[in-house]
C-alpha cells in the first residue's frame, strides 16, 4: 500500500490539486485555472506533468485519482455515471484505472446520474464535493447544496447519494443580466459591469426577490418584477440586481426544501455565494453551513482516496 | 363629429394603422416595421405623415387615435398608466389629447397597471388587443392571453380588465436558445440558427417539454432536462428546441390557468405560436381560439375608436 496519493479536483474551468497521505491529510495543495477545456487533446498527462510534476517525482509509486469533468467525454478518460443510489463503495467499483507512462495508475471517478420521474440528471465533480461537504458537517444524511452556473441539491441517506436535481439557477442570472431587457435597468459602470450596492442595500433588495419568490412560485411571472419594481421607484435600482438575484435563488431553494422544515444544510459555495444562500435558507427557516469548495474537495477525495488505498489495489 | 378616423396601434418595433369609419368599420389598413424606436426624437409627426399622409390629406378633420408604446415615455406623449380594474370608458378618460400641426387631434391612450400582492405590473398596447380579442370572441369574460416576448395573462370580468401578469417565456426561451450551454446543444444549420423539425416531431418534443413542466412547476430545475434527455439520447437532437419551448410555454401555462378547468381562450398570436398555445392549452383541458394580432389591434381599436367619437370630442 502505498504511503501517499495525490489527489484531483479537475473541472471544466479548474483544477485543484492535493498531496495526501494514507490516511487522508493533506500535507500541500496545489489550484490553477487549467481545466480541461483549456488541455489540448493528448496533453492530460502532460498537464499533470506541468502542475504536480515535482510531486510525482518525488513518489513514483503513488497512485493519482481524479474526480470531475475529467472524466468525461471532453475530458481525459471518460468515465460511465454510477447511478444513483451510490456511496463511496459504488463509486469507486465504477471508477476506471489507467496506466501513466510512468507506470503508476491514474483512477478516474464516475460522476453520478439519477432519474426523477423518469427524467435524468447528472453530475461529475459534485459528488466528490457533498461527499466531502457531509463529512466536514458531520452529518451522514440530508440535503447538501452545491450552488452556482448549475446548483446540485443533493439528497444524502446513510453516507449515500440518493437523489438530486440540477437548477440552472446561475446560468440564467447571468443571462438575464447580461442579455435581458431586466439587464438594461440595472445600474452599470463605465466598463459595462453591473455596479454593486452598499452591503445593507445589496441583502435588503436580494431579501425582498426571495420573499417574492416565495410569495410566487412562477419564475416566468416574477422576473418582470424586476423592471416594474424599478419603473415604479419601489426599488433602488442600485438593488434590483440583488432582486433579481434573490428572486432566482429564492424559486431555487423554494423548490429544493420543504416549508415548515429545520435543520443544517451545507452549502459549498464562496463566502459571498454561501452568504446569500445562508439569507435565503433563514427566510425558509434552515441554518446553512458554508462550506469552501476547496474544503470539501479535499475531505471528499480524502475519503475516496483511503477507501482506494485500504482496497491494496 | 367626424365621419372617420385613423387608428394606429403603434409598439416597440412594429406599427399598425386603419382608417376607420364613424362605426368602427376599418376601410383601409397599413403596417409599417417602424416602431417607436426606429423613430428619431421629434419626428413623430413626421413619421405618422410618412405612413398614413395620403389618408390624413383626404380627411383634414378626422382625429388619430393611437395605441401601445407610442404612449410611453420612449414614444411621442407619456400617458400615465390606468390602473386597473380598468374599462373602454376608464381608459378613454386616462387618455391624452394633442393637437397636430395641421389642427387635428391625436388622441394617445393609457397603458394599464396592475397591483397583485403589492407588486406592480404594467402593459401598453396589449390592452386594446385584449378587448378586441374577447369581442371577436364574443365573450365579456374570462382570461385573455397575449403570448410573445413578455406573455400577458389578462383577466377580463363584464367587458374590464381586472388584472395581468407578465411572463418572460418567449425572452427566456431566446436567451437560453442563444446564450445558454442549452444552445449549445441544438442542431443549428450552417448560418447558426436552430433547424426546425419535422411538424411530427416539433409537436412530440414540445409536447413532451409542456407534460413535464406540467409535472414539475420548477423552471430552474427542468431546464437541466433539455441537456439530459439529449445527452442520454430519449428525445432526438432536432426536438430538443420544441422541448424546451413547450417547457416555458408549458410553465407559464401552468402557472396562468388553473389545473382542472375548462373554456375557450381567446389566444392573439400569429398561426405558428398560437398553435403551441393551442396544444398547451389542450393538455390543460382548455380549447385556445387564435386571433391574429392584427384583427384584435383593429377590432380594440375600433371600440375605442366609436366611444370616443360618441362623446363628441
Amino acid at each position: 500500500m502505498s504511503s501517499s496519493i495525490f489527489a484531483l479536483d479537475w473541472g471544466t474551468s479548474n483544477l485543484r490539486a492535493f498531496r495526501l497521505g494514507a490516511d487522508g491529510t493533506c500535507h500541500d495543495q496545489r489550484a490553477a485555472a487549467k481545466g480541461i477545456l483549456a488541455v489540448p487533446p493528448g496533453g492530460f498527462e502532460a498537464a499533470l506533468t506541468d502542475i504536480i510534476g515535482d510531486w510525482l517525482t518525488e513518489a513514483p509509486d503513488a497512485p493519482v485519482i481524479l474526480s470531475g469533468m475529467v472524466g468525461s467525454r471532453q475530458g481525459w478518460v471518460e468515465v460511465p455515471y454510477a447511478e444513483a443510489p451510490a456511496g463511496i463503495d459504488a463509486l469507486l467499483a465504477k471508477a476506471l484505472p489507467k496506466t501513466l507512462k510512468d507506470g503508476r495508475t491514474a483512477l478516474f471517478l464516475p460522476g453520478v446520474s439519477c432519474l426523477r420521474d423518469g427524467v435524468p440528471d447528472v453530475m461529475r465533480g459534485e459528488e466528490t464535493q457533498i461527499i466531502g461537504a457531509l463529512a466536514l458537517a458531520g452529518l451522514a444524511d440530508g440535503p447538501v447544496c452545491a450552488p452556482g452556473t448549475h446548483s446540485k441539491w443533493v439528497q444524502v441517506a446513510g453516507g449515500r447519494i440518493v437523489s438530486f436535481a440540477t437548477y440552472m439557477t446561475g446560468e440564467l442570472f447571468a443571462l438575464l443580466r447580461d442579455h435581458s431587457l431586466l439587464g438594461r435597468g440595472l445600474v452599470r459602470n463605465d466598463a459595462g459591469q453591473v455596479q454593486a450596492a452598499p452591503p445593507d442595500l445589496a441583502r435588503a433588495g436580494f431579501e425582498r426577490g426571495v420573499a417574492q419568490a416565495f410569495a410566487d412560485p412562477a419564475v416566468l411571472r416574477t422576473l418582470f418584477s424586476t423592471r416594474t419594481l424599478g419603473l415604479f421607484d419601489k426599488i433602488p435600482a442600485l438593488a434590483l440586481a440583488d432582486y433579481l438575484s434573490g428572486l432566482l435563488i429564492g424559486a431555487e431553494v423554494a423548490a429544493a426544501l420543504p416549508e415548515g422544515g429545520r435543520g443544517t444544510v451545507p452549502v459549498i459555495a464562496s463566502a459571498a455565494l454561501a452568504d446569500r444562500y445562508a439569507w435565503a435558507l433563514a427566510l425558509r427557516g434552515y441554518t446553512a453551513q458554508p462550506i469552501s469548495g476547496d474544503a470539501a474537495a479535499v475531505a471528499g477525495l480524502a475519503h475516496f482516496a483511503t477507501a482506494y488505498l485500504r482496497q491494496g489495489r
